[in-house]
């Protein structure tokens, strides 16, 4: 279809110019903008849209600073027009006060960001733009409040009933792979090669969520590895002379790398979606997989056990399992919970703590977080549910026996070291 | 693949319910719908949201009544809450007090309705609850409050850059045309054989915006005559026996029925961007196409005509042209907009008022509204954006000199049989 | 699709029009087939294939009668030709000498026919060919030998490894639809409502096989119907009224209707691969369903009664359930072969004598041809394989030990009634 | 749909092989094969033929020759029964004659091979069969017999009619580019980024022939330059840091890669019909283009020149285009057929020899086999049929009047350094 698709757009884009506004239009970017919002019809706000969009991905570090500096301010909201609106309100509660309200409390901003949305391709775009948007908003307050707007709407926009899931594989279209090889976040795919490794064999899966709007760019993926039994290194997971087995032989399915792809859709979460739909998928096409577990690094380990004075010491393994052990149940951050983000991350989905393994992730990374331990994440099923309800309530870790025993003796480990 | 699909969707939703919430799930649909809102992760939310919405599909009216009033009042947003929110925010302006600001002048029902729709095929039955709620919003001011809320987050989930143009044809699945029959609202469409000659023939086209999250459930669709020259009745362009033509010696499209197909859609608008988009594809296709018009019927003349005083007389074809000529370009409802609805449509996509004729749609509906007459509306795609503006700035009409002239001859009628 | 497909061929064929051979090409159509045969490319064959194509179509009977008696005389083989071939090769076998006989055994109008499916779109103009040519061979030696050789390539090109098979339902799109309508042979499908009723509750099924190169034409079909334990009657698994069941609940798949779709097909067997196939993806998606059976007419049985002097008497249901199973089991044609073609068909695929049951079909059709009486063939999947090789083997009906204790007490029956 | 088809594979497969013979069948691969072909239905055929492919699967040399030999001997035809049922049909020509004869004159192993096909999959794995037997067949008169009977049966299967053309870009999956890779034959790809610099820029396309029932093999490609005129070297054509165009821009397509991807399918010939349907294609889509060129390699010339007594020299480039030149107008081998086998392609196909290039191929290969010159092979669409009709009839060589000039000085060149 590549061919009618460019013929397609070419023919389209000639004669949607042909009636356009000209790309040479006089105005500012931000009085486009305000013709932008203030537009009554769709037909002339796709035009400017599309200008709008043009122009700023034309605009140097200043000017995109300088106009995200203007939708924050000059298109904030007003309060004292949400006051007024709000004393209409109470007087005589009902549609029209209501919609006074909510159109007064509601930055104009807003509105224009689901204006050019309506432009074709916009989606993807606007995602870029939140992504640079991000570089700034950390330190500026007002940046700050814009990114809120703009975390609203993509909530919104990519909420989960929107969201496909696709199988990634070696038949899977190159550009899309391409974008796997420069996304993954976990264990870096080196090239095409490595990549067909992760993809190829019967006994290794992948999927990715996917926004219509943005059919070519996958948001978050998760490699699967299928084994027998609990894998407890993942070189060998990866390593290129492993032998492989036939899916059907598999009892574990192992999530050994998730990676989100899009820096533009921060804090919009779907990374627990993914694994429990991949899980049921997976359980249903090979009724003989009976654990669900991940094979995940432990990035704060190293960082927690110098805080508390302890080294971390790779060779003695027994003691680091403990250490791990403890540090993942009782580590915890302001507020309670859990120190360690991953851990955060699957015990909020509902998992639990299962095993440790040390010797694990040797890369240079894996050695410098965590020494070379990782854990397993389980994720039974019938208890996730259960599982989230009381890590959400309570803050209560479910955890294997052998998890909370060693735990218990690297807690006591530590007490000796440290001589308390 | 239905059968696949099939065999996925059962064994899917067998495994789901296992660890799925009971259905006999003791709560109160209240309780169910905090819990919701209260969930902090969307794991246990999509159980809980497919409980609530077997629930409402499962009501009466009473509780469906019941349901929305709780959504009004309980999940409204608090005041006093957005008062304190808007003075912290003035005192210190920036993220966390801008957060605090959007989260207390959102009402709660708000991201009960998001997260209601993080549920798989949620997106219908969400567009379907709205279809009931509109029943009883229109005398309940606070059921019109809630409405508003739907037809916020509906504009945000099916804005323009979501929607997918598909033609609709003879090679169209029966599920859907069978949706097209039922939604025809203009010239019904009375059986399987009425629908083939409206799509099998190659002067005739068909298309409709889809949603990705309801793709069997067409938005809103177009039903186009492609003809020599512009036709003046609707009888000969649905005639049994009409002679087609080739589609390559057409020189005009004739968009001759539009259909809005959602009632839980209302006042989502779709319609100038579908013709619009028609058009330009048509104009890709068929190099020939010179002309762009709707053969539109006049609903409001003979009431207007009937509140002056005048009667229509359908016999008097001259006179008739000339009354319905100045009622398109002078008749106004207050505010000043056009009276009729058609007309305030087609103008406020930048079309212009082309030709009126008589006898044009002799069925019972079209003499009770227009006495038999119809309008075109030209679509001038080097001109619309230019008329929108004008329209939407200034009200100014844009007319074609034959229509001006009949308008003027159409006032001096009025004025004699008025005696005025 | 649509759109771009139709801008696609128009551009398409102006294109290869202007390039290919004129339309008013003056040699007559021997001499374009003669052409055609000689051309040692398929660039110039293209077009003069497609030539003759067209002038075929334009053709009344008369002159179609004349250009097949020129493809099966002028285009023979020569059997002096063959005779030299032979020797040739005889005396030295080898690639060249086996290359000249083959080439002097094969008919020339095997190559042109060949030639003619290098057109797109040819494979389904020359199916429409055969089956004109169907309408003159039978009594003419001559174009009876042609057909054989369109018989020889068309089973070469609808070899089952080229064949498709997809479900029909309600989804499917219309055009298609209106080919089943229009093709179901056996209980004929009376107004789009009856097809709904056959295709869309979750009780009923529908499967055809369709080639790559003639996607919109089915080539034959099969109606199914789920349901628990084996009907009786085809009135009641059609009834408007009646009340369906859950796909899960069903322990029986009846095929109740099978139908060739195409004339020009006539002798190219799939009948057989498609009731299997359907029996193993219905037992793969429902592993509930323990039973496959038919639900068929017994088209013989009134005429053979009447040859024997016995009168088939509708209102003597028992005697007639004996009657039709001694029919069954023991009425031969010359040959050995079972006289009724239905059972021919399905004893020769594997299946057994079932069930007969009177009152079965009431319709005009069926109590002319077999007084009522249906006959259910039981497709046991463990057994078809060896139940056909005993019956190709040594002509052994399969039958339930129900049937042969009928079939005794009907041949006691008619010797009782004929009095030998 | 990965997973579906895994799920459906799986379960199908175990369906089947309980139905299906035992893999343990005692009977030789040749007593199967005769119980294929005398299998009268091909219920048991399926299983039959699977379990003969997958013997010869795992067939050493020996076993495969063996195997072969089989086919071309015991399966031969009869001479003695081809005279009877010749005499029979001379004696009465008919239908039942003619079948008889037509019978008699095919091996039975054409059968063989055809029930064969009607397995799933088999059409590769016979391609894959065809392509052993070639290493066999050329020095045995029997299985030269047997080739030319597969040969026969992939014209029919492989008719140009039911091959579809695909384009290959960066959106296709990786798989197919893997064999795309692997397949080139003129320009070696060496690398993935090799790959996506032919693929991914805009001013490249790749085209592709598949057959339905092959659908993850390429049969033959072509790789396609969009140039602003004809390029003189595929060094700059293929350079790493070349400065693309617009695909608008560009008034010339040089095929500069042709790759047949199938050994099996050797003297299936489908690279004329993929080129001129290529350049139809890219016409249509790019109206800009007026040119359409081959840059194709001269694999005879040093050869050729070395054999008159000429070294070629590729310092000096003006006599080496006019040597090429008239070695590609002049050059015969027996038969009078044009001696270069890339020429006898092209000019069968109506191109023209329009330019040569020297120092246009530097590479190894390239200086080896013609001291570094190229060709372009002119494609004019105006012209092709005539072109072929002329060189099909009389060996006329069309080529530009530039090459004919340059032509009558390498022949010149060539009588002076060889003194005659």
């Amino acid at each position: 279809m590549t061919m009618l698709a460019d013929l397609l757009s070419t023919v389209f884009e000639r004669r949607m110019r042909m009636s356009g506004p000209a790309r040479d239009d006089a105005r500012s970017t931000e009085e486009l903008a305000e013709a932008l919002v203030g537009a009554d019809g769709e037909m002339s706000g796709q035009n400017l849209g599309r200008l709008i969009l043009d122009r700023f991905s034309d605009m140097d570090a200043d000017a995109r600073r300088a106009f995200f500096d203007y939708l924050a301010t000059a298109m904030d909201f007003d309060p004292s027009a949400v006051r007024d609106a709000l004393d209409a309100y109470e007087a005589e509660p009902g549609r029209a006060t209501y919609r006074r309200f909510a159109a007064a409390a509601e930055p104009k901003r807003q509105e224009f960001i689901r204006r050019l949305n309506q432009v074709p391709q916009a989606t993807g775009e606007l995602v870029a733009m939140r992504a640079e948007l991000l570089r700034y908003a950390k330190d500026d307050p007002a940046l700050g409040a814009l990114d809120l707007d703009f975390q609203h709407l993509f909530s919104s926009w990519f909420n989960r009933g929107f969201l496909v899931l696709r199988p990634i594989n070696w038949e899977s279209p190159a550009h899309i792979l391409d974008k796997i090889i420069a996304y993954e976040a976990v264990h870096a795919i080196d090239s095409w090669d490595d990549l067909r490794r992760r993809l190829e064999p019967v006994d290794r899966r992948c999927f990715a969520f996917f926004h219509p709007a943005m059919a070519d760019e996958p948001l978050i993926f998760v490699e699967v590895a299928l084994t027998k039994g609990i894998p407890d290194s993942v070189q060998d997971l990866l390593s290129e002379d492993r032998s492989g087995i036939v899916a059907e032989e598999a009892d574990t399915a192992v999530f050994y790398s998730i990676s989100n792809c899009q820096a533009g859709l921060a804090s919009i979460s779907f990374g627990n979606s993914l694994i429990k739909q991949v899980a049921v998928d997976l359980s249903m096409q090979l009724p003989g997989l009976k654990t669900f577990v991940t094979l995940s690094p432990i990035p704060g380990l190293v960082a927690w056990l110098a805080d508390q004075g302890i080294e971390a010491r790779a060779d003695d393994q027994d003691r680091l399992r403990g250490l791990a052990a403890h540090y993942l149940l009782e580590a915890k951050r302001n507020g309670g919970a859990p120190r360690d983000p991953v851990a955060r991350f699957h015990l909020g989905n509902g998992a639990q703590v299962h095993k440790v393994h040390a010797g694990a992730d040797v890369s240079d990374k894996g050695m410098a977080q965590s020494a070379g331990v990782m854990v397993n994440y389980l994720y039974d099923l019938a208890k996730v549910s259960q599982n989230h309800e009381r890590f959400a309530a309570s803050g209560k870790i479910s955890a294997s026996s052998e998890i909370r025993s060693l735990s218990a003796s690297g807690k006591k480990l530590m007490a000796e070291e440290l001589g308390t």
